[in-house]
């Protein structure tokens, strides 16, 4: 069916591929796929429409699916990105001197998720085109060549991946068994899996959450800085980490920044922020846990509250749910399409409740927690469904917690030690940040550490960092993915993570 | 001198600080230093001008100096950020029932950057102070509290981290001793030495650096991703890595996001970038080497020459460099102060040349080259100076490598395979910049990976991500740190460093 073309010469512009007749269609294997095709100019598929109908275009994408029909004409859909188009092979005006039949049996042969060069001319279908993005024009085929060969017999299929839940329901309740491919095998062949409009679109809002996260705090006069993630020692704060040998000196992986963002502060820069992978040896397997994950954390001097922390994240969320609400309707569209979720509920200002507050609701409802302790997840869950009734949003900030279920280095309120200057912010019931003022005076820090059984010594350097001179501040960190999952209702981190690292999971 | 507070109690908003003499000044050491002062608002140093004399204002900074004048007048500078301004204590005005007397001597006392808050008048001095970078105003202080004591014996002093060599030489020639800082306690000290002006500079460059490289991609349809660092397997590709356990299984830190963003792009995301770190266990105790970096990479599918990929390189890096010289001017010189550089010189459309035609360019100098070998550090540098020389430019691309100094996976070139589509970008004799086309064909891949006696099945993975179908492809990564050394002619990467990791050092 095809030549094959392992030996090309000659400069790469130049370079025509072998072809099965000599004129329009053919194999093209190596060199790149890097050859002119003249008197057809690049176009991508989004941007195929009416307007430039009769135009001759060569397009680059994946032979999403093919169909014969008959033997002198076959339909090729090209997918780029999350567009496809309808690329009509044989049908009168294309290949070379082999005719109509030849190029429409080399598109019939075609395995799917090739990637193929189609040149031709952008045309209007009698009808809409049904199945694909671009409904409004089609391509009339006069070259078609293969740019990467996929293997024949793929282990999961792009259709099959993009399907709903939903749908392989419902098509088994008519008696029509369709696959549904687990999330695990997703995650083994993700390259294919990254494939589908959700995916496609799950991780371009991704993108955008950070772009905002990064352009409102640059915009007030945070620097973005980047902390080690290799730290000296064997542990950091006690908790579990990734533990390595650096040189012959023992070293582990940074749990958070929290240590040298704090550093930075002291170091001069008033506002700093940081977007970077954050390690957890945790053995959790549970729908909103990693082991590896990006954290976006700030830290800031504080001048009279711990509020003005607070406040940034109001501005930098609403202004984030604003943009994505705004600028990504087509990728959360998308997104809805496989995984159904409702808009998320947030006010213009957003509600902050004391944690004794929350206490209280959760009591009135008949909910069994323990006033000074910590809020497990049900709990939670449960705080925000009451929240949503009683104020109607999905975001809210939990303030003032009790001092004892937060870190060492947390600052209690001068009112009332037994709290602290700290809170959480809570997205659909999960929380999503924790942020706080942190204890900036050595003495109290390395007394509170003592209270919680912490070895001083083993924090003497972080301790050391405020003796110094050090500004009172604050500051807090969220994981990207769980801001992806929660804001699109995804269910589970790893559909929100490009490659995910859970206690199971270290490959691809 | 101090009443000292431990015990503050009501409302942060509310609470008023334990003071000397009831009225005017004293030490806050806990509840965050978070009090009001109320008919003072805050103001930030560096907006300290002639046009907002006689304002009543409170500024939170660091004492910077301290100066008593007999014993009723003390002058303090204090510095936030790179900004100084001279406040003058007890001048007439300050002070509570105790007297001007009482709060100079309270002034006096203070530890150098210990954290102050002073609420005073903005005023005109007769003259323009020296000294300080607020020249045309100074404050009447009214009221002084120190919020954080600094330890009165600082291992290092700003104003010495702050000192230029070329300084020290000059005062030794003329009989007086400077202290010199070295650069390992500086970094023992990394707290104290950021609050340098030019340190306060070079991670504001660092920033604006990384916002650039992040919003040209982002114009030219990049999508930000991150690519895990934690990676299966005791090696990654034979060369020298961190490696540890994770939940009993083998792993190591990522060398490079490679392989990850080539996967994102067969994944269908056509053009890819990610800022993030980069894990180099080699011992290699040089100027411009780190055993972690912020790397800045980019992937993207090439549709007719690895050109392509080099344009972008040109227009990020000429939109970069544009930016820094425009935007940073002030930064830029802050750096110069202390670490005198040249601007870097650099050609509106980026030069390109051929590696034979920087072999042929050594030769004729002179230098001892092999064709077909790789460059040494020693004739990057040389062939640096003879571009400058012949184009007047310190930036520049050398293309077309010879295969056999490039990884396995490089695209050959087409009209000879014993050159590679690749590219190094040159920044003042040093490289800065690695890129190529990558092969994106199986068997082309498995083939050349044998050739350098690599074992294909321990690369199976990588090589299977090409499989079901990858467009041709090609990126570069560039190290974050090494852009601004070699910006800003630094000279030795720790400077760029935030807090540096290298064989040696591993704190803090």
């Amino acid at each position: 069916m095809s030549t094959g073309d392992d030996d090309n010469h000659g400069d790469p512009l130049q370079q025509q591929p072998e072809e099965e007749d000599g004129g329009g269609y053919g194999d093209v294997a190596v060199g790149g796929g890097l050859f002119s095709v003249p008197g057809y100019e690049w176009a991508d598929v989004a941007a195929l429409g009416p307007d430039v109908a009769g135009r001759a275009v060569r397009v680059r994408g994946a032979a999403h699916a093919v169909r014969a029909v008959g033997r002198r004409v076959a339909f090729l859909v090209l997918r780029q990105g999350s567009s496809t188009v309808q690329c009509v092979v044989g049908g009168g005006g294309g290949g070379g001197g082999g005719g109509d039949a030849g190029v429409a049996r080399f598109a019939a042969g075609l395995s799917r998720e090739s990637v193929v060069d189609v040149a031709g001319v952008v045309s209007l279908p009698r009808e809409p085109v049904r199945g694909t993005t671009q409904q409004e024009v089609e391509i009339q085929v006069k070259k078609l060549y293969c740019i990467s060969k996929a293997t024949p017999n793929l282990p999961i299929s792009v259709d099959d991946a993009a399907r709903s839940e939903e749908d392989v329901v419902k098509a088994k309740a008519a008696g029509e068994q369709l696959v549904h491919v687990g999330q695990d095998k997703r995650l083994d062949f993700r390259v294919i899996d990254l494939r589908t409009p959700a995916n496609q679109a799950i991780f371009r809002v991704q993108c955008e959450i950070e772009n905002i996260f990064r352009q409102v705090l640059l915009s007030e006069g945070f620097v973005g800085i980047h902390t080690p993630k290799l730290i000296g020692g064997s542990s950091e704060g006690g908790a579990a980490v990734f533990k390595l040998d650096y040189n012959g000196q023992p070293a582990c992986l940074a749990q958070s920044p929290q240590l040298h963002k704090q550093m930075a502060i002291c170091g001069g820069f008033e506002r700093v922020f940081e977007v970077g992978p954050v390690f957890r040896a945790e053995d959790s397997n549970t729908h909103r846990h990693l082991c590896e994950f990006v954290g976006l954390d700030m830290e800031m001097a504080i001048k009279d509250h711990y509020s003005e922390v607070c406040d940034v994240v109001d501005r930098l969320f609403v202004a984030m749910f604003d943009h994505l609400n705004k600028n990504c309707a087509k990728e959360l569209e998308a997104i809805n399409r496989q995984y159904p979720f409702k808009p998320l509920k947030y006010l213009p200002k957003t509600l902050r409740i004391e944690y004794d507050e929350g206490i209280r609701m959760l009591k009135e409802a008949g909910v069994h927690v323990e006033a000074m302790g910590d809020l497990n997840t049900e709990s939670e869950k449960k705080l925000g469904e009451l929240v949503h009734t009683k104020y109607d949003t999905d975001f809210y900030m939990l303030c003032r917690y009790p001092s004892a279920v937060r870190p060492f280095y947390t600052m209690p309120c001068s009112d009332d030690p037994r709290y602290s200057n700290s809170f959480d912010v809570f997205v659909r019931g999960e929380e999503i940040i924790s942020g706080a003022q942190r204890v900036h005076v050595p003495e109290v820090l390395a007394r509170q550490a003592e209270e919680r059984g912490i070895d001083v010594g083993s924090i003497a350097a972080y301790v050391d960092a405020f003796r110094y001179g050090a500004p009172p501040h604050g500051g807090f960190g969220v994981g990207l993915e769980r801001v992806v999952m929660l804001f699109c209702g995804l269910g589970n981190i790893r559909k929100a993570s490009l490659f995910p690292r859970d206690p199971r999971r270290l490959n691809p």
